[in-house]
């Protein structure tokens, strides 16, 4: 099965030319000017941008929180991934049982996705406690399965104590790991929502008030200074939204560490005007971290360009308003927290980054599927348009016009959070191993195609970002 | 008894002129060009400064260690202060016993000072555990003792947990006093004590390894953004010693909290350089938190002249490097914490602040002096030269010089860390609510004549800083 | 001719005390709980404010711009200043004949004064022009005169070149003197002056926009350079009005530099937004530099918090908006520039800066009164109470409420820029050498009773701020 | 004519993976995992780096100063050049006779170029005064010549006055091309410069003190100042040397400017303290800005981190030490200016860049060569490998290890600044248009086959950086 794509623009992390790819049996062959011979499939990709498929490295599919699940399994969410233009997705494992091993929630996700998904994926490990056995799992876990991040969770049930933290720090430092981290100051919050629900604010804008910026601040500072103290251990701060967190990456970046932040479109795109709409509207935004003020925004917007937030990602956790998010009236706190956004997320930051000259396009590539690849131990399988690469890309038409709403979407969830946003560029098809499945919005590969990908230990990366 | 200093260079906090002044049983009466009347005393301070008496908010008099007794107690204490030019004393005191009221170590200290102490006095509040008993003494503390200020440890087995630090900022907010901190890590330093102490690495610069910036940071930035969750509740980090520290400080600040903070002659003057001397050396500078390096001394000169940092004291803790500190050979985490000082503070901070230009003769006041008597409730009657405050008064002669020696000095500790220290300006007398007490370095005061100071709640302060 | 001041709340740059004040022949005697003997005059000033009647270093009186006359002379300026709580001014020379010598505008100056004045003044030398004549008048004007302040401007016809600004700071400093700066880029200005005006741009805002804050930042910058290069020359940056300009400040001091900045109430509390009212509002406030946008007010509000910041003077300049200011209709650029203002300060700071939690009272009486005092060689004669100072003292009622307008200011301005200010506390009474000028906002004195102070050089400071 | 090249480890500015490249008449044709088909010329890169050739835009070539010509015409510099893995460069042509047009330098310097150059060049414009006619002539120079970037120069007898140099910013922005800027305060060198020769200093590091960070850093402030009013003319600081001066950059970025700036390797691996060394040591390093403080190399390594400082280019401006140099003896500003650098900078910035962890090797890339193509409009042509991109590529072994010495270097200066470095990495064969032009450190090809490069404007660009 031999496939060329010609004439189209490409698009790399490091380059922007006219040309020419070749595919056999999955795998790019050629990047050339005129790529000659016979193929199975020929598309002309004239007057379009040909990218690498979007990684994106935070999705939560079939998650299981306390009071709702997640309403895309993992064929509906990669079908919707894979419309917007995603072609690989590294999904967080839930929690498992208490006491379980470090290989219980990985033999469940993979039954979750096998027979499901219709891209590539993998997993990250989560860590919810620290004992000598889970210490010894984790490098069976990146030896044996490939699995090479490990989340821990500095607030809900299973956050870590930092003694607990410091020893899974040295460990993963020590096979050669990447340790991820949703940063919020767990008693901070606690306190705050505890007082707000005390005094009755329970509105949807409490959930923000509960978990401010400082609160995100003080964990991101914390896990940088537990990190610094075990000597440098590779650390992947996940949703970062605050300009105050941010002020810790960069600095501790700048003193030699190794940081590196994920930011989503939800905390570049809205803010927390979106709370004090009408109770329903309110209770759509209600995730964690919550969305903040513009002024953070225009942080982040200035992180990515000056490089100090390299992954670009959505921390996707679908919920309906018609059902689950109700929950949340008159308590916040006991809303589902997630928003949908795998779908949105490449044509949102053509449109709001590229588009609009926040950065460019090689930038985009970057943030959206090069560094996360990289980051993750993926690359240049994916992430990139290399000879040897996987055949994973997605065609946009910089010149088409959309105005996005929930109708045209495929998660389960029933809207979008940016419903009504006018964008310019949408992808017009992907290919994963050289297989068309989307075309004109419409997924049209197999059930269960998706294949798990091994990845190698952030040690093993060839280039440091 | 009536007595008239005259023809000096009166200096305060804001204000250097020529002028005279008189006290009337301690207290003073006028501040007059040419004062007339009749007078038992007379001083002619002719060339001389006329300044405030210092007052030290972070003395260890008495202090029961672990492993120590700090060698001074309340009268070899306060001589030592006399004869530097201190005038007052805020005292730390102690832990007492697991589970103790508030008022347990109160009344232990003020045994300790009665009949001891020879210069004005008070203590900082303990707060080695939370419950709704000791929340209520703490306004039982602050109104009928005048004890305004609570200090929480960060590290120590009396450490606080996060939870329980919020539920006392509350209170202290409420009953309008003010919470001091020792602000450090615990968990990175029993980390980096237990891999030094296990590879080996026993010497005193591994004391300060394992105590680093970070460390010191963290905590800074944590216990500002637990106050912040509260609402502003006043903060005083004692011993602030770092570049990376001040930051979070000048940040809190800069965003509208009330944050205080107080730095040592030793962080101003020594370096982590001390510890790579010769193993008895290096153990006299044993001390927590430890010395840093000479750009976090020069980034603390610049934040008090920019006003980041408001208070200059001492932590002065005496032990005999000849016995006490010789517990550290061959582990330095066995060694006795802390330095002498209370003498020193004043001509080294004339001396190497002053005559060398880093801060005016008026903020060294405010300092010393002013600042500290402000923020813990005992100004205009300490710390200032007014009509209606205590004649507690030192003279200093700015053109004396002296080559600082152990031998001159009146502390029970057998060394200084600033031997050798050649300094221009000294004091040559001190009065304590009029009566001369200190005369050409030698104390000539009564043993017990010290009193107890009755302190007012931070919130009733007239003027903030 | 002996004053007694009684009972009421002393505030000085340092202190904040109950006392008395005992005034001997206009110069403060004594400071007291309670001053005995006997009084020609007492005041009783139970529950007021009793403070050092306010230095304005920064009036343009009798000014003679090409296209209109300041409107008001010494005895109107002062008078005003007097009712506003203020005892000395430093008024800014004009610009004399091109070539003069300096002291021309010295000799018109006091005759402008003499015989007007209502309270002491001093001027500060302008140099418009640099030759060797000049530079040797610098120190004849500083040791025979007093005049111990030089300005210099970098835009107008009579900037100075940078050549030009290297030999007179070497002559500055070699006197012992300060140089002042008007901070802005000429170049810049004339550049975007002449394309408005071109482009039909000519309403009140694009003044505004003709000179950014960038295009003082810059001129701030270099005359900063120009100093190190020299070796710091004492300089005085008088209305700094932005962030930017601020951020170099910032960075010059904490490299050592001695720079002091002044800012002004209208930079403090009024924004770009006064310039898009109506045409006639709009030119109200055409002033240079132009107001700002509120961020950059909120930059002034922490750079004297911080105390980057150390004067607030007024730059007051007044015309009238029914003849003067129609000059801009049309053409921004015609418009005089200016703004009255001298009467406004003491009680716009006490009540937006003191009572609203801004800054402490003492921190106002330093900006206002002490530091502009000492920077330029008059304290602690002046902007001070102290036994020796002269008898200069405002009483301020606290509690009085009053809404600014127009009809109760003495300026000849038509209108105030602070219309309709809601304020909480104001003079009640004027001393000026002892001696009560205004009661009740009215001027109760003699015209001509000013006297010229003669000022020392900045190195004869005793103390640095 | 085909060339292979195969088996080697391909570096782009974003990628890095194991591929072949073919190319046909001197044109990339292909990158492929194996490449079919028959070639003339197949080189086996197995083991070895195959990056794009290095692109120096800051070369002087035959430059006349006033005391002597730059050692190097084009034909030794660019045998050097090509001998140090750079395959294009960009010539600073020198300033031609008063009054001349802009055309008779380009004249002057094709000239020069033609039947010298080994590798592919184009010039840079010089605008040493302006008048109408000079704005009209940028124009042409663009279209009709492709010279897309003008240089400025803030010091030496051509400077321009600033007026000046708004005008030709308009003009500049108006034809969509680029500014650079030689951004030092020329009165301060003036000054200083005759201060210390009239006080007898005249040593070279005098040379260094006259022309301290803070002149460099206030001419880049001026300059971006100046380019905010005209509204965002593209600007390209030249050789960048200091943090004061980089932290001006940062800002004006930050704003949303487009400044790009350049650095060079002296600048980050030198420092003053070689001109303590004795006289003719020090002689060898006089070059304007000078080499700066640790500090500062610290600030520019941070500062390409951090994607700040987009290029690394050499300034290479050769003289002798045994003839030209020594006109510094006894007067450092009779010496020559400059320094030798072009066939350094590419094994230097591998060797102490990649090999010590400052960046990664696709941060090289994007440093030496895709980042000053895309700047000045020869991308994807140069600085990229990409089909339809020109066959220049350079071969590097990472392995071999080589301390470099004067000997083994190509330029007709007498000295290297980098003597004795070990460097590990080092380029062994450079291809240019295709063709094998050095081999083992050998120059093979044939004199004068370099060919000028139109370049497209600055406007013309497709991607921003």
């Amino acid at each position: 099965m031999r496939t060329l794509i010609k004439n189209g623009r490409i698009v790399t992390a490091g380059d922007f030319f006219q040309g020419s790819i070749s595919i056999e049996d999955g795998v790019i062959q050629e990047i050339g000017c005129d790529i000659s011979g016979s193929f199975d499939y020929e598309i002309d990709a004239a007057g379009k941008l040909v990218m690498p498929g979007g990684v994106d490295v935070h999705t939560h599919f079939n998650l299981h929180t306390g009071s709702a699940v997640a309403r895309d399994d993992f064929f509906a969410g990669t079908v919707a991934a894979a419309c917007g233009g995603t072609t690989c997705v590294v999904d967080h494992m839930g929690f498992g049982p208490a006491g379980c091993s470090l290989f219980h929630q990985l033999r469940v996700y993979y039954e979750y996705a096998k027979e499901h998904a219709v891209i590539d994926y993998s997993f990250h490990g989560v860590i919810q406690h620290v004992n000598s056995d889970i210490l010894a799992q984790l490098e069976d876990m990146l030896v044996q399965e490939g699995i090479a991040s490990f989340k821990q969770y500095m607030t809900y049930d299973y956050r870590l104590p930092e003694a607990d933290i410091l020893r899974l720090m040295e460990k993963v430092k020590t096979i050669g790991g990447i340790l991820t981290i949703h940063a919020e100051n767990h008693e901070i919050i606690e306190y705050l929502k505890d007082r707000f629900i005390r005094e009755g604010d329970t509105a949807p804008i409490y959930h923000a008030l509960s978990r401010p910026d400082y609160c995100e601040a003080d964990a991101v500072n914390r896990v940088i200074s537990l990190a610094a103290a075990v000597g440098n251990v590779p650390l992947y701060i996940v949703h970062l939204t605050s300009a105050l967190g941010l002020k810790h990456v960069i600095s501790a970046r700048a003193s030699g560490q190794t940081v590196y932040s994920e930011t989503c479109p939800q905390y570049l795109l809205l803010n927390e005007e979106c709370y004090n709409q009408e109770l329903d509207e309110g209770l759509k935004y209600i995730l964690s971290p919550p969305l903040r003020k513009k002024r953070d925004s225009e942080a982040l917007w200035e992180g990515i360009r000056l490089g100090h937030i390299q992954v670009i990602a959505t921390d996707h956790c679908p919920f309906t308003i018609a059902l689950d998010k109700q929950k949340g009236r008159g308590d916040f706190s006991k809303c589902p927290n997630g928003l949908p956004g795998v779908e949105e997320r490449i044509p949102l930051m053509f449109s709001e980054g590229v588009m609009k000259g926040r950065f460019s396009i090689n930038k985009m590539v970057e943030l959206c599927a090069a560094n996360p690849a990289k980051i993750f131990g993926m690359y240049p399988k994916k992430g990139a348009l290399l000879p040897g690469s996987d055949g994973d890309i997605v065609i946009l038409d910089p010149d088409k016009e959309v105005t996005l709403t929930q109708s045209m979407l495929h998660s389960n969830a029933d809207y979008t959070a940016y419903e009504g946003f006018k964008l310019r560029g949408y992808p017009v098809m992907t290919l994963s191993r050289g297989e068309v499945i989307v075309q004109n919005n419409e997924f049209i590969g197999q059930k269960g195609r998706g294949k798990f990908v091994k990845r190698q230990g952030f040690s093993e990366q060839q280039t440091i970002i």
